[in-house]
């Protein structure tokens, strides 16, 4: 292997990564446990909703045509039949000159095309004196008018948000089919690492990317497993990422990725299987290396914390979206750069801001610094065609 | 009770809402299990990260004065001494005119202050020839330059998130202190409402309020707890509101918060506690009650999905945020409306919006329809100061 990567760029990373996204299996899910997952089938209506003419307000269910011309000067009278009760399977009927007190939400007699508001109407014994005219349909939504039977609802590949699930409960899903959560080996290697739990001692630092990665694809709705810490030796790196394939739909494997001796990681996934990029033309994340075995991806993110965190989310996130069969959810904003930052052309620089009152501060700092994760809340990138921005640019902002 | 609402401001209900929230309990967690719960306690760093002179770099250690004045033409030579390893306890020292090979992430040996990168030196027997000068500090992150031992590094009411979960494990708080999830008990009230598992009948629709409102709740942290559907009576609701009260830290009752003969929730709050307010300056929503019962908010929504949502979005998830001790969290984003929003004065309306490519589209329908929940993808306020919004004027979009 030669001393400096060959790079690709991100783009092409991407599309590698999409390439070899295995595809998900899916399971039935109880409504209430469905939050976030991803819609394997098409949610429809099994009836038409609603399935009767309803008010959506309280009062009285008329002819409009009966209230053409009314006014507080000269109401239009109308008889009062009764008053139609919730969820009750009759609403009976209306003739013309007649009305009905209808609740909100209740159902329309036959004979009625509109309601009149309670608070512009008067009910004088039997009568109803109604002060202002209704169009038909007027405070009705009428049967099927929210969804037809047999309409599609929501669409497979759809993350479901809370509206969805109570959409889907109303459309009588309260089963849904969705994506089994791609479940990803964890592994992190380095002489120099030591668990959380543990107190480095002199030259040793704990693990975070182990936690960072986990928590990355648990957000994105899969599982993650974590194979704990390796050492930089070949047998026992891939070893644990055997182990992790028997397991998972895919590995990520973080440190152990840098372009020299401790270089294990591209040659167990060649031992294992295919390295198929190993650099790619982004800063921070260099030494990212993507590779499959046994047919499922194997990624090499890099050791430094900050750097593997701008791997998952310019890269990783495309993968697990892939193998979830949803887009890429990215929350991003718009702000103004504070300063100039200047970028290498040929790359794809990701830089950590903060953003304040729709301005966007770089947050610069030695590559190696976990604080900038803390101090940062989000990433702007800076295309490979640019030489870098300049200050009181617009920017888009990807929130992390 | 009289037949229209005394209303209150949405700033005034979002105050009792807050004033109400109870305290919240708190308990340890794993990191691993710890994400998007809210810190509890400060997390501090327990040493100082790193615990020693680090490489950013694969390169050469050195004394940053050796290299002063090193160029192509003209290198520096310095002898090197050997490798250090990754973790190594015992990384050496260098002396003027020497350098040792320290990987990324190694530590520094005694006597050095900065490292040259591989790329811009070259090893010749036992010589480095350095082509460029380094910096004191160049390449090197230095013993707690990204934590100082005891320092603040997450603090109390934050929402952990990836990044957070990885600082956490490098500063060994493999355990956190954090908020107890609330637990909010869930009653869907109607005579006409069917389960989502059922078929309804002639005037009768499926509860979808019961999966909105949980998934809402559960989006932001807490645990819903399903009472199920209640009829529209008095000695029914008082019990399922009371069983609620025994096992939750606040209850949401949807439906039967209209002014007329349905109106249970009120009474049987008042029954059982305090009602402190019965409609809010807000459309759609108006109907909202707040109150508390043994010490707890019962909070009752719009029967409405679409209503009831708007409700969740602006007064119930600053009740959930002040549970949780922590802020609410809102994704906003701005853009343009796409044509005028008339408004009346005196009320706040949320207006549901599609956004593309910058501008926001209303979405308009009958207040009743649900499929307006699943075509937008955010609300946007419109002030009760204001009669309306022109097109073409840019506003805050709320994503939902």
């Amino acid at each position: 292997m030669s001393l400096f990567l060959e790079v690709v760029p991100v783009s092409e990373a991407v599309e590698v990564v999409r390439r070899i996204a295995p595809p998900p299996g899916c399971e039935d899910a109880a409504l209430e446990d469905a939050l976030y997952r991803v819609l394997a089938r098409d949610v429809s209506a099994d009836i038409d909703i609603p399935g009767f003419d309803r008010s959506t307000v309280d009062g009285y269910a008329v002819a409009a045509a009966d209230t053409t011309g009314a006014s507080e000067a000269i109401p239009a009278m109308l008889q009062c039949l009764g008053r139609i009760g919730m969820g009750s399977a009759d609403a009976g009927s209306i003739s013309p000159g007649s009305c009905r007190y209808v609740p909100t939400g209740g159902a329309l007699p036959r004979g009625a095309n509109a309601v009149v508001m309670i608070e512009h109407a008067e009910l004088i014994g039997d009568d109803v004196l109604v002060h202002r005219p209704v169009a038909p349909g007027e405070n009705v939504v009428f049967r099927g008018e929210d969804f037809r039977a047999g309409a599609v609802v929501l669409e497979r590949g759809r993350v479901l948000s809370p509206r969805d699930i109570g959409v889907a409960a109303a459309v009588g899903a309260d089963r849904v089919s969705v994506v089994t959560p791609p479940v990803i080996g964890i592994i992190s290697t380095g002489n120099e690492l030591v668990p959380a739990t543990g107190v480095p001692g002199p030259g040793e630092v704990r693990d975070a990317n182990s936690y960072l990665a986990g928590a990355f694809v648990a957000e994105r709705g899969c599982r993650p497993v974590y194979f704990g810490i390796v050492r930089d030796e070949r047998e026992a790196l891939k070893n644990a990422v055997s182990s992790a394939l028997d397991r998972c739909d895919a590995v990520l494997v973080s440190g152990g990725s840098s372009k020299d001796e401790r270089d294990n990681t591209a040659a167990v996934i060649a031992d294992l299987g295919e390295v198929l990029v190993h650099g790619i033309a982004i800063a921070p994340g260099k030494p990212t290396i993507i590779g499959t075995a046994r047919g499922k991806p194997v990624i090499g993110l890099p050791g430094h914390p900050a750097s593997a965190f701008v791997v998952l989310v310019a890269i990783v996130d495309h993968l697990l979206a892939a193998m979830r069969t949803t887009a890429v959810s990215r929350r991003t904003l718009r702000a103004r750069l504070t300063q100039n930052v200047p970028s290498t052309r040929g790359r794809e620089d990701y830089i950590r801001v903060r953003v304040r009152d729709g301005e966007a501060v770089p947050v610069f700092g030695k590559s190696g610094l976990l604080n900038t994760l803390v101090q940062s809340e989000g990433l702007v990138r800076i295309p490979a065609t640019s030489e870098g921005l300049e200050v009181g640019e617009e920017v888009e902002v990807i929130l992390w």
